[in-house]
């Protein structure tokens, strides 16, 4: 038994170096990233690759010097690969998929048929496979000659059983083999219950499935049954994080940047949020127009104008509430399509309660406060009548657009995180205004209008 | 070789009836559930238990009648167990711990002790070991017979290799030992530069190591660099997505709702809404103080009134805008708190030219409005110069109010998510009513004003 060698004393932070480059990574341009890389000894730089995103390991392939590029491209395995050429621009694509080696480029060639956010172009075709007819101890002497000779097999937690058609039969686990008996043939052991996905189910639903059924990968087959490769949960993360982003960007009223907020080009980003902001901005026009039609009431009672941004932002807060619940809920499967009647009555329940809250703290307040000044002139009773009321109505108007519009948008196939707070905000503000001068002028007309 | 027998005719749908209980199991009450699940065979009952949540795992097994709950209880391994555990009152975990085998009762225990939100809390103690001076082959007899003995070791992928202090040295995968010679002792194969974890790791963080490194299983070790257990990427899944909720309710303008929309009680979603609704109610009530200060320059020119919910609106949908993106950013570790100058730059420059956007946008309509019809008076020019002045301030206080304030937040060790849009808006709403005003008299007076 030899000592252990000096290298070999694990357990402590031993490289603070890569630990240091990968902190610092998004904040650093591209020459300083090169000069970082180069600095690390070849397997922390190279490990270091294998962590970056495909657009960042595009970024710094393209930087270095022709001669190095192919060794960088060759350490990934197909599916990292395909996502590499397909960050690149359409030109760029042939030169890059000529550094590849021939077996990697036909994997490669065949994934990027696929598009990028569905199974198929998730999965790896590298997959352990074992014949349904071997034996248990035949299966892990085959598996040991797959890992032999080609390393790069995505897991080996599990392996699939493919007939003489390649079609899938079943899966079986290493932990499997290894506890049943050395001659057990394979058919026996597998399980045949199988969680199989189409090619071109799309990422979302595919991160659901991997929640739901508690999978840690799944296999890919096509039509006929035939197996075309695994997606695994590592992909999944990405997915689950990816998709969240996006609609927490949709959520915010802006469309999804697609990009890293700081390495998105500026003009792009003023774009992808301008958008969704003169959209806005022309709905929330429809405000003056509302206001303009009352323009005689207000002109009587300067009062009524004082309240107004209180109302609709009541309404608004209340609406953004609502359906940022819903929206989540349904991205995650807790809320389907045919919840939407339990949700209305929640959501009927929830905005009265809330309502009839800020509606008498508003009452209280400007009671108090016209009693105690003039501030409000002789009539603030009824100003505060007519506030609770609105409130009422602005809050439960509020929740219920903001629930069911995630319910609208899904039937009509758009996405529901669109239904975003300012989205939803501005729709309340011009109703909400509609809904505090029909309410004021049936409390106040005969004494202030 | 004996032919396929029936049942393990696969690849095709063969039960649907688990995949409809699993389908419409958010909708089903509790009687609902506990009929679906005695109406599906043990297998199929078993693969559905395990796919529930701890919650809904623990609902079930208090619904069964105490004969029935053992068996169902030691289906779950030790991590999970403690999940469901953690998820009954205090009362109740005694009579469940009870129901434990004694190896299982040992681990939960060990477990209960950590947080939930914390690696030990998420970990599993049930990991594959190997010994420094085993050789390849002896290593996998001895992990062969360690799935035998207990088959609910987490991950095979990995075995964690221990010296004789139960301090964590390295790792091997599987694939090395299979690819090595025979008789290579382990602690020639195995790798030292180690990525652990302490137990009292907070769940968000261990995400992003997870993703940082692109890890599937990370070891927990104690101060003393000892081996308490493993967390795997399965688990990291629920992690993301249950940040991702959390931050999303939060920047939805609700405290995080820790339960499924349709589960939570209507008087606790009403409570945890209502909160943040009064927050800001009070916090809009300085609009009408704003506003009530403008009383005089209202009466003289109503026609101010018609655009005040149109500007501040504006503000608050820009704001909401920057807040959602800087948020997010800092949740995934794009954006840290060390680059707010550079946010601050993006952010003032984006500001700019969306203020101006919608400033041209309004002073067009305005200015047409104005020449066609006369509801805007003699002065229409001017109104529409104020507008567009006031929507560039408004605008560009927006997004630079959302963009730092999550900065601001994280200084002082908040949750940068609590900007949320609707907070944002308010704190837009007030400052933007000052802007406009003063905008007004400094374009106005002499005229309307």
């Amino acid at each position: 038994v030899t000592s252990i060698e000096p290298e070999q004393n694990a357990a402590e932070p031993e490289e603070p170096s890569r630990e240091e480059v990968q902190d610092a990574w998004p904040a650093l341009s591209i020459d300083e990233r090169m000069d970082a890389f180069r600095l690390l000894p070849r397997d922390e730089a190279e490990e270091l690759f294998f962590s970056l995103s495909a657009r960042d390991q595009l970024a710094l392939v393209q930087a270095f010097p022709t001669a190095e590029r192919r060794s960088w491209v060759r350490l990934l395995p197909p599916d990292d690969a395909a996502d590499l050429v397909q960050s690149a621009r359409e030109e760029d694509r042939p030169a890059l998929m000529s550094l590849l080696d021939d077996r990697t480029k036909k994997d490669v060639a065949a994934l990027l048929a696929y598009r990028e956010d569905e199974a198929g172009g998730l999965m790896s075709p590298r997959y352990a496979r074992v014949r349904p007819d071997m034996t248990a101890d035949e299966a892990l002497t085959y598996l040991r000659q797959q890992v032999r000779s080609h390393a790069q097999l995505e897991t080996l937690n599990y392996s699939y059983v493919l007939d003489a058609d390649r079609k899938l039969v079943g899966t079986v686990s290493i932990r499997e083999l290894f506890s049943a008996a050395g001659d057990q043939p394979v058919r026996l052991i597998m399980h045949t219950d199988l969680v199989t996905v189409p090619e071109d189910l799309d990422q979302e639903q595919l991160g659901r499935i991997f929640k739901q059924q508690d999978l840690v990968a799944v296999p890919v087959v096509d039509a006929e049954g035939r197996m075309k490769g695994i997606v695994t949960i590592d992909d999944i993360v990405d997915v689950v994080e990816e998709e969240a982003t996006e609609d927490i960007q949709k959520m915010g009223g802006t469309e999804a940047l697609d990009a890293p907020y700081l390495s998105i080009g500026l003009w792009s980003m003023v774009k992808k949020r301008g958008v969704w902001l003169l959209v806005l901005f022309v709905g929330e026009m429809l405000t003056a127009t509302a206001m303009a039609a009352f323009e005689h009431d207000i002109a009587r009672a300067v009062v009524l104008a004082l309240f107004v941004p209180l109302i609709i932002s009541s309404g608004g807060n209340s609406g953004s509430q609502a359906s940022t619940l819903v929206i989540r809920a349904m991205a995650i499967g807790e809320v389907r399509l045919r919840d939407w009647y339990r949700v209305c009555r929640r959501e009927l329940a929830s905005g009265l309660a809330l309502g009839t809250m800020l509606g008498s703290l508003g009452f209280v307040r400007i009671a108090a406060w016209g009693a105690i000044s003039d501030v409000y002139g002789p009539h603030y009773v009824l100003i505060a009548a007519t506030v609770f009321v609105s409130l009422i109505g602005v809050v439960l108007l509020g929740t219920l657009a903001g629930s069911m519009l995630p319910f609208l948008l899904r039937t009509m196939r758009l996405d529901p995180a669109s239904a975003s707070a300012p989205f939803v905000a501005t729709l309340v503000d011009v109703t909400g205004l509609l809904i505090y001068f029909a309410v004021a002028s049936a409390i106040l007309s005969g004494t202030l209008l």
